[in-house]
């Protein structure tokens, strides 16, 4: 059975996932589109044959859809998921699950009276075969207990005047919150945020930013955030452990030889670096789907991110450390 | 629109493109399924809804079939293959395209009376990334004029008894054959097999033997088939030109330090290796086949390939090196 | 001319030390040894044939020693340091230059006093082959000014009773302290070290640690000192600047493919990775002492490391940032 | 003791070795020099304060030479080498021991005459870290027995109008074979030469060649030299074996990320690849010749190769292959 798949906020994200539920993976079909400027709606409709809704409501509503995938903007995202949770519809939220922690909560509230998982958040990376073999070498225990976990994160670039200092956090290095807790099988505790000498490049930009996080078991983490770092988008990550270590390979298909060098390419962004992960997280999630329920990154992981989030922004302004203050973890979530 | 395709051969590579098209990609369907074995095919048939033909001639005359993909033995090729382009439908035929030169003419002829391209051969290499790039940088210009090619092909281990010395060449070496005529776009012209000190491992197989080609445009082209090496499954090449040197890197995700070394995994085999390769190969002759045509590996590479395969059983036996002749090519293959 | 060398300390790096002039360098000869253990300062000058002395003071005076290499515990490096600057003859030191800050000034007092620089402290990894390329990429200008440094420290084991937690930082994370002020040619502002889950095979010892470190001009600093890591020793170090990065390439001379794995040794200990850039250091000083000077790091090096050291362990121990206060660098330190 | 050093041959590797002996090692003096261009000599003579001689055997009889280093061109090295033989002392011969098998044979002779290894010849590969860990990789025995080596030999630029396409085998070649038979400790048997395509860099040249040997107990060797690739001077080398593979790693010091590509730098030429193993081949020809004797490759190993590199020119001119036919080895030579 084919999966009929509503689409809300047909953007550059909407319009990449239309495309890949219709003309990379099987067992989905985008049936229904919605976004705030209808014409992007009616275009991005065209190519799977869909329908176009006037609002998200309705969409969510109709009989002929089984199951919501949301990519409208963060602030809209609380109002496309809640109804389809009481609408006991599966639902893909593009992270973040929701732009401040009560949102995530109520959130978190539907789907517990739900009674079962619904929701997979948008964190793409846990879907990555490089991240999963780091994961699989911790759990196979040769090398200890994990006590540190190095991440960074450079972009090539960022848009200027409308990235802010903030965004480093909020925006990209959510990322790297979200791997540390899911390899560390942890929460974060506590966060710090340095800002050192800046990047010319960015301007006013607090750019590269040194974030140090502190698990609640104890195990640090530091991330760099570098977002105008010009020479590509690059993704870094290592565990220290107790008897070893393990570190994200670097991974680039070709090596030439040439002018007194050897040289290979660093991916260009994001689309380029985690195609297949993109790919895999939309496959599992139809999958889930197609069975009414959710599987990977779940509201609660949306909250926690937040949460951290909310945090590291507060530390980059104080300057201190911040404590991560959560609710309690409803039993739900296992 | 769907591609309804029918599946002759339901084998462990036929299994293999029957989940592929059922549970990994857009745009097929499996509605037909056929084999020697009427039990196999009835169970492949089930997890896609297909129907069962009792044999591979009503299958592709059937009107519920757009496209055939052959997954048969390779002797059995050529009278799945002709039958379908008879009928003017579009076919992906496993590797070999037959199993003889006089069967991949008459199949050639077939295609050239049909007119246009119907024919995609099963040489995934092709569609990997990393040789996509190899090839890439050859046609980007800056490190001159291809002179050598190096290949490496090896395999953990084949089954003793069933695998025989000529198989080293006509089942493992044609791949190498195949992107050394791609990479370097031209024509193997001899060929010498050398075999040396025989790994033990194999008993009586002539195992590793070494190929030395040499191109109609003067090029080299060195193959290391070894087949019983134990550590894994290793694909590697390298073209030394004129200016530089580009070579397939090492691929994997995840290093490990741990006990005086660091470590990473050699995939286990060709599945492993190969398994986005296989992906894109029915992806784009899916895409392809939907517009009536083919792409790729054309049956004039088929033909060539094979021919080439025989020259080097040939070049094996008698320690001689061995002339490729091969017939006028075609306009038609352009 | 072969300069004449009087070794203060016969113990194991005092030996080493007199192995490499006598057998591997040329330029120099060991004339004279002293050591606090007679009998271990006999065994050390029998291969060079060279002169036992009662005390420091005796072999520092000697007409037949024209310069002085100092392997002494760090306690006793000011009492051989400053006879031998009295006596005006060029002098290696042993890191640490002195074990207090106090001591380290009056040793530059001292060398100020002479009007030359006659000392050259062991900080061995600015000779380090890989550090020396990765400041001329920084030089080099196509990165652009840096910004943050990634220092990683990794022993496989230390003593465990007489390791003590201080020593992480006043023993280990000296080196990186240096090469961070030297890669990036300036001095410490601040210094945190942070503490987290501890590995479990050091008992009550504080490790990993994880320093962050901002450099005057604003740069960032991290360095994770992990010294019971197993795994063997491992030094790594990444730049990450404006415009580009670079690290500290692995070095091991043979990759292995074996056993479903590929695979290469990591150095046992800091004699084995660093073996030339100890020989170099040593030639580089007989060199300069030959011609009556001192090259290098410097006693300011020495003394501003050790402010930098005791700032961290002050840090380690409040969980607070510490400043790092210097004195005014004499012009005479350029 | 000083080994007091006789040096016949001041060009530039001549001049090399006596600024190795003089500046860089301990152990050994040139106290004797002498060329066929006595101001050449006398240039040379400078640093080590040296004495000129005017032929090589007025230096060879001189009783303030210990030992003789042959750096004169290939033709003279027999009429350096016999005398010294004759007078007892031990020679470290520059590489071929001589141009033609007749004359290593009459060294031989000398050599076996004089009851013990006197000569070392100057393959200096077998001192590199990389080649000797690869060696000591097939000692340990987990990979098995070796089947099949691929060595690459690649010059940035041999100069036009000078080089030959004899040389590529004679001068250049001569170290693939050299540590074929030293890694697989066996004697070549059979040579043939493959020239393909030419690089039009090199105009006439017979540039690249492939060479394919076979070993007397059956491993095959492939050889690629490419003396004019311009990217730098790339050394490569792996052993297929029966349970495994090995690999000489890429070396570089440091990686660096910029605009869109990670890079490193490849050696420039021989120089500056070898440097150490220069430097560890006469630290250890000092150790053994201040004891009397020799170590590393031996004249049989001089001889050897001679055979060889003539079977391969002469391979290079028919076209076909040609059997290595050696003298029987004396016991001498274990």
């Amino acid at each position: 059975m084919t999966l009929r798949i509503g689409v809300i906020g047909a953007g550059m994200i909407g319009q990449d996932h239309i495309r890949r539920i219709t003309d990379v993976l099987s067992g989905g079909k985008v049936v229904a589109v919605t976004d705030s400027d209808r014409s992007r709606a009616e275009k991005a409709a065209e190519k799977p044959g869909a329908r176009v809704f006037d609002d998200a409501a309705s969409l969510v509503a109709s009989d002929e859809v089984d199951a919501v995938l949301v990519a409208s903007w963060g602030p809209a995202h609380e109002e496309a998921v809640l109804p389809t949770l009481a609408a006991g519809k599966p639902v893909f939220c593009e992270k973040p699950l929701a732009t401040t922690q009560e949102a995530c909560l109520r959130i978190i509230d539907a789907e517990v009276k739900a009674g079962k998982r619904l929701i997979q958040v948008g964190f793409m990376r846990r879907y990555d075969a490089a991240y999963r073999a780091l994961k699989a070498t911790l759990e196979e225990g040769r090398i200890g207990a994990p006590l540190l976990f190095h991440s960074v994160h450079r972009n090539a670039s960022v848009p200027a005047g409308l990235y802010t200092s903030d965004m480093a956090i909020s925006d990209t290095m959510v990322h790297d919150i979200d791997v540390a807790r899911w390899l560390l099988d942890d929460e974060v505790a506590t966060v710090r945020v340095f800002a050192g000498r800046r990047n010319a490049v960015g301007g006013d930009l607090r750019d590269p930013i040194l974030a140090v996080m502190q698990m609640a078991a104890g195990a640090l983490v530091t991330v760099e955030v570098s977002v105008n770092i010009g020479y590509g988008y690059d993704i870094r990550g290592e565990i220290s452990a107790e008897q070893g270590a393990a570190s994200l390979a670097e991974s680039n298909p070709v090596v030439v030889k040439h002018a007194g060098a050897f040289s290979g390419r660093v991916p260009v962004d994001w689309r380029e670096r985690f195609i297949e992960a993109y790919d895999l997280e939309i496959a599992e999630w139809i999958n889930a789907a197609s069975a009414g329920g959710a599987t990977g990154p779940s509201a609660w992981d949306g909250y926690a991110i937040t949460a951290v989030s909310d945090a590291g922004i507060r530390a980059a302004r104080i300057g201190e450390v911040v404590e991560v203050i959560l609710v309690d973890r409803p039993p739900f979530y296992g």
